[in-house]
């Protein structure tokens, strides 16, 4: 940490930080510059950062020389972590391609398009039973009934389920249906959701929240790592800015940003950050482009009727567009879709 | 709701639109336009807004007409909700001051700070028993025995009680310690902690979510109305921009447009958005100037020590100038502040 | 500055460090801390920052230690600085408010909002000629007839004309006509513009860009007094975010942000940023609240039919409620209006 | 365009805004919804949208229902637009990537970059004269010194030359030198300089502003278009958001819209979004996947001792690594990048 003194400070109150850095376990090292001192702090900075310092007399601002997270860090591990459930790796080669509904409306809606997503090359169907909705008058999932339907959709299709649990409640019941559970961006800093996630040992996929930092993004990761669960894998969904013509901002940036900053797999979300069909299919490849390690996509066999998300979501026959777009440009950066094991022949 | 169509629809496209309208319950009336043709959909908008028209063939986009809130809107109830807590009164003439430590420390931090705010004019202690934090290594709030050293800051200053509740679980553990549940801006959209507060009855401090519109702030209000809890106050607390050299910028601007469309009381936390403590005596003025019916206030007697947020902390003598200054505003608005009952001497 | 090493730096890259500072001038003092090394660079910075230093292998990045700017700042003048135009006086104790329609359209529509304006307090008659319209179909103003018109109104009512200029070839001809040459939002960063009115000498009135950070607006005042003219005014004129409900979000914590940064005036374009009439007066309040030394109102007398920025217009009336509650708040932060010499009795 | 009545507007209110609009020679439709009514306006926006309407009593707000430029639109001009300079084509099936150093620094510098680029495929040579720094005490460009090594270097290596124009009065002088004038982000929104680009007929790169929305962006190339200029190039170079990580957000999703607003190219600035020259070739590739036309590439053979932006560029070496990467995916996405035609051996 590097304490900046105001110009003005007088040495009674360099003194004073001095004193107060070694109080708290750190080495001073004064730096007389041409206008001000500068004071490195030399130390293990075990607990949180001490920003109270900040308050005292003389003091401008503190620099922290560190990233406040350890365990998501490339540094901490320096090849790419591999996510597991079952036979599905995330973050390897392959890319992992999850998709289904945004909501799980009924049996056969949901086997309806699973197969279909199946058939066209996803490895996991992707499907709401809670739903986080701005409305309390929108459709909110149909809960232990939705799960329930994921599970069969699992067991006629053999894709692996990846489903969002809104309350760290629902944590045991959700692991116990899903493969991989889904944090959304809204709850990205849920910490008590996150800490059971941690303690339940089960994938969790972690959306960014639509205004979260990088670093807040990777301190939420951190919070399920620290207690035990490094089965984490990143999502980028859009960021919120001041655009409206798009719904989000595909921050392709972050994603290339987050490989190097930390060894978990990233992947992204091509329609909530569009918001409308006809930008899933370039966004997808840009953010495979940019190094996603895989995608999750809204695919609905009759959007107008979806009861959330319609016209965000792919038909069947965009999404196996989809899947052949992001199949030539995995080749072009040296990535291959991962294969499905036994396809079904389904038609749309 | 209006149907904007496409430059190139088709008549049958335009047909196909109507009988959908038709079909869900609306009445459709064509305008022929010199480019393009407009439908406007007549009907009650009885449950949510059906976006999945927005895919089909020939349209273009869908134009709400009606805000999507009811419950928290200035024409639902046209005069200002005053929320009720013991003899407290928020949203009336009296403004109301909210001021204590980020974090509940110690029984003896609680209690300096406690007589500071009530002798220098706060009516109501704020102070955190469950801390959110960015960092899993930060102080995470002293839970249940916060809770208990609140309670006893009451019984020994009368001050009411504001703390924050993070888990639906927690609603009735919190709320029989406090007099107002605080919904953190991270957690303004956690639907299920939302909803269990309306089932509760307790009034709510609702912050605003550091990127939330403020329709989507009176949608997650509406949430707790509609499960029958009416006692809801707004906090506006800073808004994310791309703007670094504030921690957050403070809306003044939403609370003027909140207080024309809804008719919820509405107070500002000048603290987080400006983030450091010389910014708050502005920004309060200014909140206070622009329509807040209160404040929320952080202060602690050693800010230097204070285990959180102690850079935007006010020390008890820059409290009582807030105070004085807020009184002087408030004048210039024709608002007072809010009597305390019985003041005692204390000096810092 | 500082130099922040990579954790993997070796002992060659840190000399390759050392010894480049000390090429350019610096001399290097190394911190060894428990992870990595940082390097602080004491020298005086006398042309540009060296960024390019952060290509050099081994280095994580670079903190500057001072501000980038340094005429503008309040440790290069400590007291406040007052612009002056004739005998009006901008950045002292009493407060001064501009206004007048967003665009000049005619002679009679300008001479009577001037004196509606004046009647109600201003000190300032404020108009376009050249207009920056985001549509090449709006209307662009009268230029060169838009002058002449303002100065008529000078010469009529005794008001100073503040107007804006968009070109750097159009600084000497608007400088014959107005008092205080306006630079808009758009331009802020125009630089040949700021050059041309850092040589011109008479008062700038700078708004801030609807992006920019404090640091870049201070940043281009200083293009100004670079040239040798110290004349500036700043503008807070509401900051582009996520938010739409309004035009913009008047940043307060800006104004009390650059009051403490520099020693330059600073007003508030209360119109802009909120982009409706009735959130004019709330807004003007909170500005003053906040630490503005002055306003910048749009008024005109039929606001339906103003060929720009109606919504945001205040009619005469209005605008002499807002002259009035801005009163009371000036004085609760112990300032005051300036008085108009000889207010003309009109009536609207 | 529609007029969205009050819930409260009286029946003389709404006659009032229909005889209002029938005045402008607009037809008014009234529809008479279950909650207030709504007025479809019939009739050709000649001038401009006129939003002093929205003043009038009962007037809730207007909805436009066309887009507000005409030249630069898809519906204007189905088909993809292709700029010429020369034998040079962009907006065709291929691509075509414009480098060299942030500044022409010197006659050597210059030449020396110039071969790499070409030798790796680049068609068009960038390299700033006129720079527009955000502090006035940076290297502000060697001005007619630096056009004249600019022709000199496409007379040597036959590479086109991009180069910037900062003010309408330099158009002439910049044009007699360059192949296409560039606009800067900063500049997107000078109107004089639009308006003379459009007089003057060159091929213009219109970068978008750092906080332009996408319709803003397509209005500023409106302007040049109105004036009889349609050879514009827009170039995506990252948006300004909250993240810091980045120096910009590059927003491919606005890319992908832009191709289906719009008939013009868009390229890509891979550099000034990241930021940082590890990021540059996942966001050159990210942008040809999301259809990009091309690209804007940061090239200097030293960057440590670059003038500036030296953190964002790339080596000689690094380029021909990118160029590799999006010839793959451009081959990805059914493109190609432009054939050098006669590319000279140079080594790095």
């Amino acid at each position: 940490m590097i304490v900046i003194m105001k110009q003005a400070a007088t040495e009674a109150e360099i003194a004073g930080v001095e004193s107060d850095l070694k109080r708290m376990g750190f080495m001073p090292h004064r730096i007389q510059g041409v206008e001000r001192v500068v004071i490195g702090a030399v130390g293990k900075q075990t607990v949180a950062f001490p920003v109270g310092l900040e308050t005292m007399p003389g003091v401008e601002k503190l620099v922290p020389v560190t990233a406040p997270y350890k365990l998501v860090s490339r540094q901490f591990i320096e090849t790419n972590s591999i996510v597991q459930a079952g036979d599905l790796l995330v973050g390897g080669r392959e890319l992992v391609i999850m998709a289904g509904p945004c909501a799980v409306e009924s049996e056969e809606q949901l086997l309806t398009i699973a197969r279909h997503v199946k058939a066209a090359g996803a490895r996991v169907l992707r499907g709401g039973a809670f739903k986080p909705r701005t409305s309390p008058y929108s459709f909110q999932g149909l809960e232990l009934e939705g799960l329930k339907m994921l599970a069969q959709a699992r067991s006629e299709t053999g894709l692996k389920i990846v489903t969002e649990v809104l309350n760290p409640q629902d944590v045991e019941l959700v692991s116990s249906y899903a493969d991989i559970l889904q944090v959304g961006a809204r709850n990205m800093q849920n910490f008590s959701l996150l800490r059971e996630l941690g303690r339940n040992g089960k994938p969790v996929l972690l959306k960014r929240g639509l205004a979260a930092t990088v670093e807040e993004w990777l301190m939420a990761a951190e919070y399920i790592l620290a207690e035990g669960n490094d089965q984490v894998i990143l999502c980028e969904r859009g960021i919120r800015t001041f655009e409206t013509a798009t719904r989000g901002t595909l921050d392709v940036s972050a994603i290339a940003m987050v490989k190097q900053l930390s060894h978990l797999p990233v992947i992204a979300d091509p329609c909530h950050s569009g918001g409308h069909w006809n930008l899933v299919l370039p966004l997808a490849m840009a953010a495979v482009a940019a190094g996603a390690d895989g995608l999750l996509v809204e695919v609905h066999h009759s959007p107008r009727e979806a009861l959330c998300d319609g016209p965000q979501s792919l038909t069947p026959a965009n999404f196996r567009r989809l899947v052949e777009g992001v199949g030539r440009v995995a080749a072009a950066v040296e990535r291959s879709l991962q294969p499905v094991q036994e396809a079904e022949g389904v038609t749309s």
